[in-house]
């Protein structure tokens, strides 16, 4: 069966994820539903990154295998005429080799974290950011980020439902800028690793927000991290403002 | 009475426009509501710029007369608290001498309009731009939109039920800008004058949608100005794209 890979574009606001489930809208689910417009029968489809309810993507990437021979533009064309009005867009379409896995060839993951930063409440950005209304010290949360890149044991930054097998995981990234937009200042939190353990991102970003605001010492981080202990882990950031932005291949597969 | 300006920030997809009306959703009519919560009898607001149903905010400035002696900051926070749940938010608040108009003090009117260029249907962007699917060419927009700028009679670019005196006007700027975001390619016409008329933004956008198209050479522009002809104008491009991003005094009211 011809297999191909989709760059998937979704606003998370009105899913209970990516992952499918029976009796809630699912980014899966819409985008089976369109697949079986197209085919009968189309196996179940599997993605990069299962992200979770409220969370968006810029670059999520799954693969489908189809009965028939599709063109890619052709395919991603259809798919786009069934997801409307679903918030989903197909962005970019490819053919790959069979044995070609979303989630089993991905090398590497990337995140944006969105927190608008003032005072009044967020109009157009309502459900796009955290807004988090004191003032944030960048340098402050840079210093304490700087503990955590690298490999580490991230036992305190992962959910309790979090199934991987080991907390142990490299962050390969975690930069922060500062942004100037129409509705005043934004602090961008970009992070890459190969994986991450289930909440890790919204679990740093909640942690760091603590550093920020002054709550925290920097260097808590560091003893946050040392502790292994989920119970010394920050609240976590909720997740309006994290978006998948894009999954690394060792060949770009829509390049 | 104490006379207060305030920079308003607005989502403007909900509302039938700035203006107030009897029976649908306004701005105005939002804010107004929210004074009202903090004393009886307030007078009407008066806002810069009028915007049409869908236009959005991020710079809006109206003016307001209270009773009460207000620290602006207080106004600004006991009117954001009233304005909830509606995507409309106070930004900035001042106090202003009470000859001070929020219209007619105004100098200078600047606006964004955005344009999403690109195949896939909008997702996080939807309601927030123009979308056009097919490839506009910046430079042959920038070309036709040079005929534009200077003192003109643009009767062709205003709207049959603009009711300014005179279709003569002086457009400052007009800068064509292509942006890369986390979407894909947006185009973004930014505009100042010291006024504008009714559905002048959107008549050029429109417009200049035609010649990016190709549709049009750019030397049509000139003619279709020339012409002074309601007639000789290209589609009024869709509200959703269009933002008031700020408003130009003699002294900043919010400096």
């Amino acid at each position: 069966m011809p297999r191909y890979a989709l760059k998937v574009e979704y606003d998370g606001g009105p899913f209970s994820g990516w992952q499918w489930q029976d009796d809630r809208p699912s980014v899966q689910g819409a985008i089976e539903a369109a697949l079986a417009r197209l085919e009968r029968g189309v196996p179940r489809i599997g993605a990069a990154g299962r992200t979770d309810a409220g969370v968006h993507a810029r670059g999520q990437v799954c693969h489908c295998d189809m009965a028939k021979d599709w063109a890619p533009g052709t395919l991603m064309n259809a798919l786009n005429h069934h997801l409307k009005p679903s918030p989903v867009a197909i962005v970019a379409a490819a053919s790959v080799p069979e044995d070609w896995h979303a989630r089993f060839s991905a090398r590497e993951r990337r995140y944006l974290f969105r927190i608008l930063n003032r005072r009044a409440r967020a109009t157009m950005e309502a459900g796009q950011v955290w807004q988090v209304q004191r003032p944030l010290d960048v340098d402050a949360m840079r210093q304490g980020a700087a503990h955590l890149v690298g490999r580490h044991d991230f036992t305190t930054f992962r959910s309790t439902m979090c199934q991987a097998k080991s907390p142990v995981k490299t962050l390969d990234a975690l930069d922060i800028a500062e942004v100037e937009t129409g509705a005043g200042r934004e602090i961008h939190v970009s992070l890459s690793a190969r994986s991450f353990l289930h909440n890790q991102v919204r679990s740093f970003v909640g942690t760091l927000e603590k550093v920020g605001s002054g709550s925290w010492p920097p260097e808590r981080v560091r003893e946050a991290l040392d502790a292994r202990d989920r119970a010394a882990c920050g609240p976590v950031a909720p997740p309006q403002g994290l978006y998948l932005t894009g999954v690394g291949y060792p060949e770009d597969p829509f390049a």
